[in-house]
This record gives structure tokens, C-alpha cells and sequence, in this order.
């Protein structure tokens, strides 16, 4: 109640600076009570964080709400939003710190031991979903009455769809008690998103008149190019900053300097890829990677501290932000006016996209999952047990910050909309988000516990053997090993066959060892990085 | 050459990006050539770091110009900016970092003992300046032919010109090696800003045609308002964020959510002091001295060092940001095309301009230096020599970022102006700040060396005269021995006889040993800090 009353006064306070001074205000007043609220979302969530049903994402939501609450009462019913909605603040501002630090952070071992699981998660299983969800808006939408839309209008609302909200996620799963999970899970988001954005924009730009067979395919092909080109410039401006912090050995002089080049070229990647058309968000994650495992190497012990807790800081408030913008959004009446579906419809489109969130994911958690077990068959791989496919199910239905800024950036003109069928689309989706955020994200963590109820100490087991090099110290032995195998010269044909049988039995371990060599040999007297030995 | 055909080909790239999706890219293309920019600056301080003529607000400078010439060539002589100059992009984002970095960093012992002679300085010698280059200018622009200006802006010109620029000073003096020196500078130019832009408001506002004696004393009181009030709230905001830190231990869980917490209360402090017409100078600087005096203390190590880090390097790039940006504004063509001015009357004015700046700070800092060092008389205070004045006077005669946004915030709509006079006013400023920052900025360094040829040595036996307590070792034995007072029960009239003698003889270091015992009793108990015994 304080906060509501401070708020009343902050209003007054500004409605008379704002009618003194003209305009500007209106600017200050929204950063000043939006930052306020971003404090208040900070200290609640920290005294709500034993408790095992609420996270982050939650209290974020249900503040905004609240807020939104205030201010719509205190304007008298005119608005209850400060900001508009703003996909370029949110492309440009919000996610690349999220996205950065997501990389930056990511237990890269345990995120390559699992490529290929998470990459057919995250591209076909994205691909199934939307089939899925578009198919059934199609064939279920006109049966509760609301069937006025384009063909294009429902491959985006299959998408908007079928984006994971990775941050919610990530507040639920633990890293460090559940790695294997954490890593199939947030990789799956994040590539996820990029399939999403990906497939959003070349969605738009389809001629629907002239769709013939060959569109699927010239969409996959254009999905990998863009990864093969977002994942090599992330990699280059990663390797370059690397590089020249390596060689121009910036501590001697200044930490701020360091960190300073590290967030901006960051950044720079991002904005580099936006401008070329490619996908930021796999550019910043590879960026992000790369740079954690050699530029970050480079700099001073007080550099590392800070870069680590610079970008997760950044990425914590941005995601706080998107939250709490979405819980005002809300309650934002003009989209609700102008949305005009009665009751019955709305329920009916609220229970069909639910649906099809529930079924379009479960359509390709499961089926690729037994998949992804009998590729890897006999190998150092555990596989994926039912009870963690439930999980990894459950995991990603929650739909967030993507969904939004999809969904506005297709049925919207800069956060407005006119068409009521259009207004009718973003208020489901801010629907949707809220009840998978807050439902589904209410009930992740009972479930985790549930189904896997003595996951801390049962993943400490099946991690050690499903990742064969889990301990810092088989970290040290690998390359050793490979080492020791290259130095013996002579034994060449004795080494290549251990090498193509290790090929047969464990590809994705060889693969690593042959990469760690690379990397021991090339990339690292060049780029710097740990020394191993 | 290499980065001018980077520009080149991005360029062409935006031109091909803006012309097929719209307006978007061309903020992207801004942002990403700007990010760019500030990378390539880093890197090229870093290599000249060494050099004692070149500065990075130098660099910064040149660069920004070398980058606008190249936009102008390639944008066929149209354009040489990417980004129009927005004052409130300046005063609510680029500027709050910088002050709440400067007083979080400030020695805050230096910066106390000498807040006597920090104050003269920074107040009566900025109206002292102000009256001297309005009159000086009123006076003499007639004479090169220049002179249709109202009374006000003759008052706008004095403040625009009366504000050192504090950024290119600090990269000048060392705080280790001059610590007196950089105290008095860096304690002057920030509230030296202050008064400048509370003055400027304050002109703004007065009603010319009824001037009467009594406005200067109605400017007086309402400095001394605002300066209290501002005073007061950034040391509640910070002593607010003490209190949360300190009483809900936020440590224990996420070092993340403590560096937020507190980057978001410096931010609000600032935006708070805007939003109810305060200065948010004076705010968020001494947020930043309570901050770094408690809230500091009941952090995470690494909370510490990230905070230490995150704010100077935030506080880095928005410098090299400012510098930049005023390199490349240096060229637009639009402002020297309206000016019109022929050379003569040109030379004329920045000739004026650059004796009023000379004369109006050494109208201020010999006087009140040698008043500082009359009233301190025979105290433990080393008087502030006659070379130290020459350095005080030079250091502080660069004009910059905050001089720029006075002079388009008056003579500018948006960044744009129409008339020839105001357009002069624009370039002349542009002029006067390059010239201040190339010529003396590049002098500083050497006139340091040849004024205080043994200065690191001598300061450091001045430096700790002069204060008294200069060594950690002091530090802990001043609130001992007071404590030791306090305890000794029934001494009380010795005690006061004492206190007396002290109050006396050293007025100011009494202070601080009263302050410290308050702080020591009343204030760390709640607010947390560095337990001294």
C-alpha cells in the first residue's frame, strides 16, 4: 500500500510538472516509476525466493499488474500504461543483454555434449509446433466464431506460439543441481527463439498467393544459411575481441577499458547482424560463447568478476523489465474496447491456443526424445527417461517476452491497432502468456520435485556418466590425453583406428576430443584461454 | 583507412537496408556505427595512453571529427551526423552515469576537508565567471559587428561559457599522485556543472523586463534551496539503499540483484531530482558518496568489485560518447551554412569568447584561493601556492559536453535552428570547446610537469600534511582516540575545554572528528559500514 500511495503522489506530481513544463516530463515520470517498480520487483522477488511456488517472473507480473492497476485508476480509467509497446526498444535494448549473457554463461560442455538433441529440438521440433498450432487455429477458430483471418496471419499466430520463454524457464530449472535438464531445456530456448524470429520474418514475407511445395524447403534452407552466417559473425567478432585484448594486453592499463570493449563489441554483434538481415540473437549467443571461452580469459582477475556480474545484472533487469511491462500492458483498456469479442469466443480462443500450446509441444518433446535416445543407443549417453521428458514438456509451455513482441509486431502499428480481430489476437496472447507463466510456471517447480524427487543427488549420478567428463578434473585429463596421443609420433595408423572405432562408438565424444586438440594447438596460443596444462 | 572503408561498406549497406525495410535500419545503422566508434576509440586510448600531449578525450574528439568527415564525403556533403543532438538523451541517460561515478569514486576525506574552498569555488566563482563573460560579451560583440542579442541570452552565453568541463580534467590530473589538486578540480567542476545548469534554469525563468536588484539575491536563495534539497534527497536515497541492503542481507542469495538494486536507486535519485525540479547533479552525486560510504560495506566482495567496475566503465563509455559525438557534430554542415557570419566577425567572436574564459576563471581563482588561504591561516592546512593556482586556473578552463547541451537547449529547437544569430552561437560554442579541449587539454600535461616538476613526491609530503590523516593507519586511530573521550566518563568539562581548543585551532578537522565519532555511533550501526576497531 505504500508503494500504491507513493505512486498516487508520484502522478500528482507529475500531471503538475508535466502541465508546467510541457512534454518532457512525461518522460522522466515513466523512467522514474518505472525504475521505482523495477526496485520494488527486485526486493519482493528477493523475499519471495524461499518460496517454492512463486518465481521472479511471477512476483514481476503481478506487480505490473498492480501497478497498472493504480495508475489506470488514478487517470481516471484512460490508461494504465506509462510505455508504449515498443518492438524496436525491445529488439534493440531488451534482449541482446539476455540473450549475451545467456551465452556468456552456458555450461558450454554440457550445451555441445547435447548439440544435436538440442538443435532438433529447437529447430524441428519449432517446425512441427507451428504446423501444429496453425492447423488447428485454422480448423478450430471459425467453430467458437472468429474466423476472419489471412492464411499468413495464422503461420504467425503458429509462431507467436511457439516460442519458449526461456528467461521464466531458467528461474525455474537449477543449473547446477539439474545440469543434463538445465542444458537441454535453455539450449532448446535459445534456439528456440531464433527459429521463432527466424521463421516470423520469413513468414512475412511469403506471397501466399503463389505458395507452392517448394516454400518449406526454401525456408529450411534459409534457416540454415542463417544460422551458418549469424553463428560464424558471432564467432568472428568473439575470436577478434579476443584477439585483440590478447595482443594489445589491455589490464596493464585499465579494467574499465577491458570491460568496456567486451560489452560493446558484445553489442556490436547484435546490431552488426540486425543490419545485415541476419539473427542477432544466434549472433549475440555465439558471441557470448566465444567470448567466455577466450576473450574472457584475457582479461584481469577484477575484469572477469565484474564482466560476469555486468552482463548477468544487465540481463536480470532487462528481464524483470519485459515482465513488468507485460503485467501493465494488461491491463491496457483501449485493446480490450477495441477487441469486442463476447465472453464465449474469447473463452473458446483462450481454450483452443492453450490446447495447442499443450499438444504442439508434447508432438515433438516425446517423439524426438525416443529419437534422440536411440541415435546415441549403448553410448557414454544416458538417455532421456520419461519423467524428464514430462519435465522438459513442461519446462518450455510457458510462452513470454517473444510471443509479445512477435504478436505486436504483426497485428499492430508501433503498439496501436484499430482492427478488432487484430486487438482480439494481442489480448489472447497476453492472456496466454499470463496463465502459462503464471500456471504452468506456479506448478514447474512442484513438478520438478515430483518427478524427479531426489534430482539433486540422482543428477550428481547420471551426470558424471551421461557427460563422461563432468568433474573439473576430467577436464584436465581429456587434453592431456590428446596430447600425449599426438606427441607420439609414429604411431599413426595405430592412433587413426582408435580414432575412426572411438568415431563409431562415441561420436559426439570424439568430436570434443578433436576439438579440444584444435583448440589446444591453434585457437588458444592465438585467442588466449584457460591453460590446461 | 582500414575503419573508413569499414564505413564505407556499411554505408552502402544501411543505404541498401533503409531503402528495403523502411526508417527502422537507420537507427540500427546508427547504433551499430557508433558502437563501432567507441570500440575503435578504446583501442586507439589504449595505444596512445602512453603519450603525455593526447588525451582519450582527444581521441575521442579527433576520431568523431575523422568519422564525420567520412558520413559527410559518403553522404555526397548532405549530412556528417548519424544521431541529431537530443539534450534529453543527454541529461537523462549519458550524464547521470558519469556524476554517480565521480561520487562514487571521490576520495570523500579529500573531498570534505577542502568543501570550503571546493564550494567558493564552485558557487561565487561561477557567478564571478558568469558576470564577467556576460558583460564581456555585451561589451565587445558590437564591436566585431555581432549584437542582436537579448539581455537573457547574454546571461545564457555567461553560463554556457562558466562550466568546466569535469571529464577531460580527470583524464589531466591523477587522484594518487596530486591528490589535493585533483580533489579541488574534480570537487569545483562538478559543482561548478551544478550551478551552471541551476543558474541556467534560474535565467531562463527570469522575467527581464522587470530586473530588479533583487533577482541576484532571489538566484542566491534559490541555488542555496536547491542545493540543500538536492543534498538531501540523494543522501536519503542512498541511505535507503544502505538500509534495504544491510537489513534484508541480499548477499546471501545474488550478488546480481545487489548490483542492480543499487544501480537502479542511483538512477531513481536522479530521475526523482528531475522529476521535482531539483538538480539531479548534486543528487545523484551524493548518492553516490553515501553509497560508496555504506551501501558499499554491505555487499558481496564481488559485488564491490563489480560496482566499482560497472560504474566507471559506464561512466567511460558515456565520456567517449559525448566526445565523440561532439567530433562528429563538429562537421554538420547545415549549422555553418545558416550561420552566414563572415570570417572576420567569426574570428572576432571565438577571440572574445576565449579571453572572456581565461579572464573570467582567473578573476576567481586567485582571489578566492588566496582568501582560502587567509582564512585557514596558520592552520594544519598547507595554503594553496601560487603554481597550484596557475594549474587550478588551467585545468579548469576546458569547456565540454555540459557547455554543448546549454548552448542547444537555448539556441536550438530539437537540435535544429533557423536563425543565423543562434546558429553562430552553436558553432561558436562547437569552436570554443574543440579549441579549449585541443589546446588546452593537450597543455595541461605538460604545464602539470613543468609547474610541479617533483609534484608526485611533493604532493605526497604536502598531501599528507595537509590533511592530517592521509594514511589508513590515521584512519583507525582518529575514531579510537575519539572513542577513548567519549568513554572516559566525568572528564567532561577537560573534554569541552578541549573540543574548544580544537574548534579553534582546526575548525575543520574538529568537524570531521565529530562526524566520525555520530558516524561511528549512530549511523554504521544502522546503515552498515567499514567497522573501523
Amino acid at each position: 500500500m505504500a508503494a500504491a500511495e507513493a505512486t498516487a503522489a508520484l502522478w500528482e506530481a507529475a500531471v503538475v510538472a508535466a502541465s508546467s513544463t510541457g512534454g518532457d516530463s512525461t518522460t522522466v515520470f515513466s523512467i522514474c516509476v518505472f525504475t521505482a517498480v523495477l526496485c520494488l520487483c527486485l526486493v519482493a522477488g528477493h523475499l519471495l525466493e524461499e518460496n517454492k511456488w512463486v518465481n521472479e517472473s511471477i512476483t514481476a507480473l503481478i506487480i505490473g499488474c498492480i501497478v497498472g492497476a493504480f495508475i489506470f485508476l488514478l487517470s481516471k480509467g484512460k490508461n494504465s500504461r506509462i510505455l508504449r509497446f515498443d518492438e524496436q526498444l525491445f529488439f534493440i535494448y531488451v534482449l541482446p543483454p539476455i540473450i549475451f549473457n545467456a551465452g556468456f554463461q552456458v555450461k558450454k560442455k554440457q550445451f555441445f555434449h547435447n548439440f544435436l538433441t538440442i538443435m532438433s529440438f529447437g529447430v524441428f521440433g519449432v517446425f512441427i509446433s507451428v504446423a501444429i498450432v496453425s492447423a488447428g487455429c485454422y480448423w478450430l477458430f471459425p467453430k467458437v466464431g472468429f474466423g476472419k483471418l489471412d492464411a499468413v496471419d495464422y503461420l504467425a499466430l503458429g509462431v507467436i506460439f511457439s516460442s519458449t520463454d526461456t528467461v521464466c524457464t531458467l528461474q525455474v530449472i537449477s543449473q547446477d543441481e539439474t545440469p543434463r535438464l538445465y542444458s537441454l531445456v535453455f539450449g532448446e530456448g535459445v534456439v528456440n527463439d531464433a527459429t521463432s524470429v527466424v521463421l516470423f520474418n520469413a513468414i512475412k514475407n511469403i506471397d501466399i498467393t503463389r505458395l507452392k511445395g517448394g516454400v518449406v524447403l526454401k525456408v529450411i534452407a534459409d534457416f540454415l544459411y542463417l544460422f551458418a552466417t549469424s553463428t560464424i559473425l558471432g564467432a568472428t567478432i568473439g575470436l577478434s575481441t579476443a584477439y585483440v585484448l590478447r595482443a594489445l594486453y589491455f589490464g596493464r592499463h585499465s579494467t574499465d577499458r577491458e570491460v568496456a570493449l567486451m560489452a560493446l563489441m558484445a553489442y556490436l554483434s547484435y546490431m552488426l547482424a540486425e543490419l545485415l538481415s541476419l539473427s542477432g540473437i544466434l549472433t549475440v549467443f555465439f558471441c557470448g560463447i566465444v567470448m567466455s571461452h577466450y576473450a574472457w580469459h584475457n582479461v584481469t582477475e577484477s575484469s572477469r568478476i565484474t564482466t560476469r556480474h555486468i552482463f548477468a545484472t544487465l540481463s536480470f533487469i532487462a528481464e524483470t523489465f519485459i515482465f513488468l511491462y507485460v503485467g501493465m500492458d494488461a491491463l491496457d483498456i483501449d485493446k480490450w474496447k477495441t477487441a469486442k469479442s463476447g465472453f464465449k469466443t474469447s473463452a473458446g480462443i483462450f481454450g483452443i491456443l492453450i490446447s495447442l500450446i499443450l499438444l504442439g509441444r508434447a508432438a515433438f518433446v516425446f517423439p524426438l526424445s525416443i529419437l534422440s535416445n536411440s541415435m546415441s543407443g549403448n553410448s557414454e549417453k544416458a538417455p532421456i527417461t520419461f519423467k524428464h521428458q514430462v519435465v522438459i514438456w513442461w519446462a518450455g509451455l510457458m510462452r513470454g517476452a517473444v510471443s509479445i513482441a512477435l504478436a505486436y509486431n504483426q497485428f499492430t502499428f508501433s503498439g496501436v491497432t484499430l482492427d478488432p480481430v487484430h486487438a482480439t489476437i494481442i489480448t489472447s496472447t497476453i492472456v496466454v502468456v499470463f496463465f502459462t507463466t503464471l500456471v504452468f510456471g506456479f506448478l514447474t517447480r512442484p513438478l520438478i520435485s515430483a518427478m524427479l524427487p531426489h534430482h539433486r543427488h540422482r543428477e550428481e549420478a547420471t551426470g558424471g556418466r551421461s557427460t563422461g567428463s563432468n568433474s573439473p578434473k576430467d577436464d584436465f585429463i581429456l587434453p592431456f590425453l590428446s596430447d600425449e596421443d599426438a606427441s607420439g609420433s609414429g604411431s599413426g595408423f595405430m592412433q587413426a583406428k582408435r580414432s575412426i572405432s572411438m568415431m563409431l562408438e562415441r561420436p559426439v565424444h570424439t568430436v570434443h576430443v578433436y576439438w579440444r586438440k584444435f583448440d589446444d594447438r591453434f585457437m588458444r596460443p592465438i585467442f588466449g584461454g584457460p591453460r590446461s596444462h
